[in-house]
């Protein structure tokens, strides 16, 4: 299932709520000294739209912990609903261990801006650099700054996971512009 | 369509990342000094289990600002997807010159731990007090913990809005426990 390949297109990282704000599980790829890692994560969100601000919650018992503070930096990769097998598994073993891409069959892009690789089999793609490391001891938060997008040319929007806990994912439904004419234009 | 009356019962607090997780836009209700307001939210995260701690960015331009900080509470509500006008409604306008429970038809029921009030129409009602204020001024992060929790009996997870900006509204699809076998037990 993961021989799909994307064809890809800048994305706007200004508009990256266009995907992160419904709520994804995401993948979070790394590098550092020629180690690289991924990690399944669900529990993040947008902080500014300019500069492109996420925070992500990265536990200290995550082996990716140690990658991303080391390099900082990272690849915040978007799974489909057809990859839930795989994020699972991500989710389920240690980096310290395995070599996720080669166990999971994922394919390690080189990113433009940043060094941690970007999962090609991902419908998305956004290189981050950290933008503030003084959460991290507190609140295991990571604030990244999005610094370059890529996001598959089609389908417009991804079928994606959405975590319950419990083992209970919610899948993506529709989208609809049916209330777009209600919103006033400032608040879009 | 706001007359349905949900039947809720108590929900453990450490548990809300069932429905805040998978990235609802949400409801956030509060009240200072017989003012009351409400403010339609999209950014937040879940940040621990216990103490039940959920981020969420509340821009200083918003009139819910001034209501939250100075009562140190709110109350995260939870709409469904068939309250999708008022939702945008509600982020139309602002409480400075609107009472939005009157406006939007929508019913306050007294909370338990908080002064602020809560949406009875909508789906599930998490109170929250304020536990940390030290990220407001810099990143207009304000850090709840969820001190109570109130969730219809039934449906067992609702349709829920999540945004995409630019007035695009994905709609929550279904859920599915299929992958559940394939988690390890601490990974739930």
């Amino acid at each position: 299932m993961s021989s799909k390949a994307y064809d890809k297109q800048d994305f706007p990282v200004a508009n990256v709520r266009r995907f992160l704000e419904p709520g994804p599980i995401v993948l979070v790829s790394s590098a550092y000294k020629g180690e690289t890692n991924i990690m399944t994560m669900g529990w993040h969100m947008i902080m500014e739209f300019e500069p492109s601000l996420v925070g992500c919650y990265i536990w200290s018992e995550n082996y990716s912990r140690e990658l991303v503070s080391k390099s900082r930096a990272c690849v915040i990769n978007i799974p489909t609903a057809d990859m839930a097998a795989k994020v699972v598994g991500i989710g389920n073993c240690s980096g310290r261990e395995t070599d996720k891409f080669a166990k999971f069959g994922l394919t390690a892009v080189a990113a433009s801006k940043v060094a941690a690789p970007m999962i090609s089999e991902c419908f998305a793609n956004f290189e981050c650099q950290l933008h503030d490391a003084s959460l991290i001891d507190k609140y295991s938060l990571f604030v990244w700054e999005v610094v370059k997008g890529h996001v598959a040319r089609s389908p417009r929007y991804p079928r994606t996971l959405h975590y319950r806990g419990d083992g209970v994912f919610m899948i993506s439904g529709s989208n609809t512009r049916r209330y777009r004419r209600l919103f006033k234009p400032e608040m879009l």
